[in-house]
């Protein structure tokens, strides 16, 4: 294996596949990368076993191989070099790189022992942009817990229709539902449905996120594949594969509140300061108490801990429906507002006992619901 | 006590006095700040009994008093406020701050249990630019290391002279000296010398960097003062009074070499660069090895480990005298060049047994000397 390649080129397909070589003991190969050259492309390869990534470059190839090195190392090396040609060639088990004055030998493994990567790039599959799909998923990603007697809950659950896509995730104290349009309706020949590690969502918001046009998702019925192509060719430059989690999702439209007694509209981000004062004297159970006075059309935010001190703010909304006292978990509902980017929120709520909803102003897709504690 | 002040204000004070506010789980007090107002001043103190901290701000003082609160809380708190007025009353044993619709109660205690801070505004002073004081102190801050068998070097030591000051760090693998000019020479009626412990250095830093203006130095025998008045009053605006090490500094002048077989210019960031690379494939003692080819005026540059693999670079550098072969630490060897500014260092050695001497061109002013380790 020989190829020629630009430093800052290599070093954008290293920060890619990177980011899921692990620290496995016990399989130290886990912790390589695999190095690959086919006709004019090099091919960078890493897993955890639950994740895989490939990552393509066009490169002038001089000699076809491959090669698995430790990550880090190559990783950290290649970093520090200049922006200049850097060429990797694959020495007896070693791989050498030259670039400038710099020149190094590196300790490889044989590329036989790299796990294999499953592939599905048959099927069906729908395309989303890939910035907006990130927007998307970015707004529920952090709410599921890790969770052993309910695994299905751990995940993000995906439901593909013919023009949408629904995102939702909860943690039995909160769920965020986003839904968004397909801008070219997909042509699936049956609804899709699945949920996807919580982890696997996190990386693909991180490699994702900042790439330009669009993903092609495709299904299989454990695993899903996450396939951006280079703008020069249709040739995959990124695909990120992951197996799914198994297991029913539960069915959570039915705890969104159809109906409720009392709306609010605030300005989000007097609510988050609001918030934010009155956590600080928050007690064990994290509780913090919004009195809605409709008669005054005022909202009072109370904190009180018997350690600290207590605290009271004040601020005006839009009120309709009756007056009502209730407390949520401050990290809850101010999870829900941070992910609301409307410079107005809605808040809806029935009864001291019942959930709360929190959801922008003008847009039906994104919807935060939450469940009072009862406390103070 | 009663006052009335500004958010930005309040928070530019606490900011200051906050870093020593410590988790003392045996003396709690030591997690609270005092609060004090007395005449037109508003008062902030905080201390961990080694090093305290006041600072003082010209406010409306309705009613003059005391009082200590916990600091965390209260920076928090502050912190999240708007840049409005704001009020804070001592009420019994608590504090009210209000501040437009933010109104808290914050549980205080009694100001008497404050340790007090001692004093010392009298007797001899020199006086240094602040920024410039800060920047020459963090060229040599990070070198002691905390050593209970010889407690004087994990201080750093101070030399006043008439006209300079001399600061001296060293761990006894590296020493770095900093010597620089007063403008104002000072008068004093003899020379000073101190050991200040490494976390007074570095709060000093933290504290007085980014402040205009000349900061006075006080003497006694077991502490020491800095002080930066207020900018529209001679009246102290900061003061950071510290313990002192005691003990004698080593004789260090000793071991700064005196002459050299081998001097080499290089450039600094290709020299940074090419340590950096040859550090990833140092082994177990950190060790990298420079080999100066005075014949080909060239620098190479390598790391060896048994398990990554190795590496050599190559620099050129002006070199005058012998060809030499040297290995060092490159943690310590890289300190010293980041510690350097000029685009160009030189490079002093006399065989690989003696200590080698970094230092910036065409400034006799730092020096930093570092041991050669027997590897590779």
């Amino acid at each position: 294996m020989k190829l020629v390649i630009l430093q800052e080129k290599l070093k954008e397909g290293i920060k890619i596949v990177e980011k899921i070589s692990t620290k496995s003991l016990s399989l130290p190969i886990l912790n390589n990368i695999l190095i690959k050259t086919k006709k004019n492309f090099l091919n960078l390869v890493s897993t955890n076993l639950e994740i895989g990534i490939n990552w393509w470059s066009l490169v002038k190839t001089e000699k076809e191989g491959e090669i698995t090195v430790p990550c880090q190392i190559f990783s950290n090396f290649i970093n520090l070099l200049p922006n200049k040609t850097v060429i990797l060639e694959k020495k007896d088990s070693n791989l050498d790189i030259k670039c400038e004055n710099y020149k190094t030998v590196l300790k490889g493994f044989k590329a036989e022992d790299f796990p294999i990567i499953p592939q599905i790039t048959e099927g069906e599959y729908v395309l989303v942009n890939s910035q907006l799909f990130c927007q998307n998923l970015n707004q529920v990603v952090n709410i599921p817990i890790s969770s052993t007697t309910k695994p299905e809950i751990s995940g993000i659950y995906f439901e593909f229709q013919k023009d949408l896509i629904k995102i939702v995730a909860t943690d039995s104290f909160r769920l965020g539902e986003k839904t968004f349009e397909l801008k070219t309706p997909a042509v699936l020949s049956k609804e899709y449905s699945l949920i996807l590690p919580q982890r696997t969502a996190k990386e693909i918001i991180n490699i994702f996120s900042e790439k330009e046009g669009d993903i092609k998702i495709y299904f299989s019925s454990n695993q899903v594949l996450f396939e951006l192509p280079m703008t020069e060719t249709n040739h995959p430059q990124i695909q990120l594969i992951s197996r799914l989690i198994d297991g029913e999702y539960p069915n959570y439209e039915a705890i969104i509140p159809k109906k409720y007694e009392t709306q609010v509209i605030f300005q989000r981000d007097t609510l988050i300061s609001q918030i934010k004062s009155a956590s600080l004297f928050s007690g064990k159970i994290n509780e913090i108490k919004l009195k809605v006075d409709s008669k005054n059309q005022k909202i009072e935010v109370f904190g009180q801990s018997q350690d600290i001190g207590e605290y009271c703010g004040s601020l005006t909304g839009n009120i309709k429906g009756k007056s009502v006292e209730v407390s949520f978990n401050h990290r809850f509902f101010l999870d829900g507002l941070l992910n609301i980017k409307s410079p107005e929120v809605v808040f809806e709520i029935t009864n001291k006992e019942e959930p709360g909803v929190l959801k922008p102003t003008g847009d039906q897709n994104f919807i935060y619901v939450v469940m009072p504690i009862k406390a103070i």
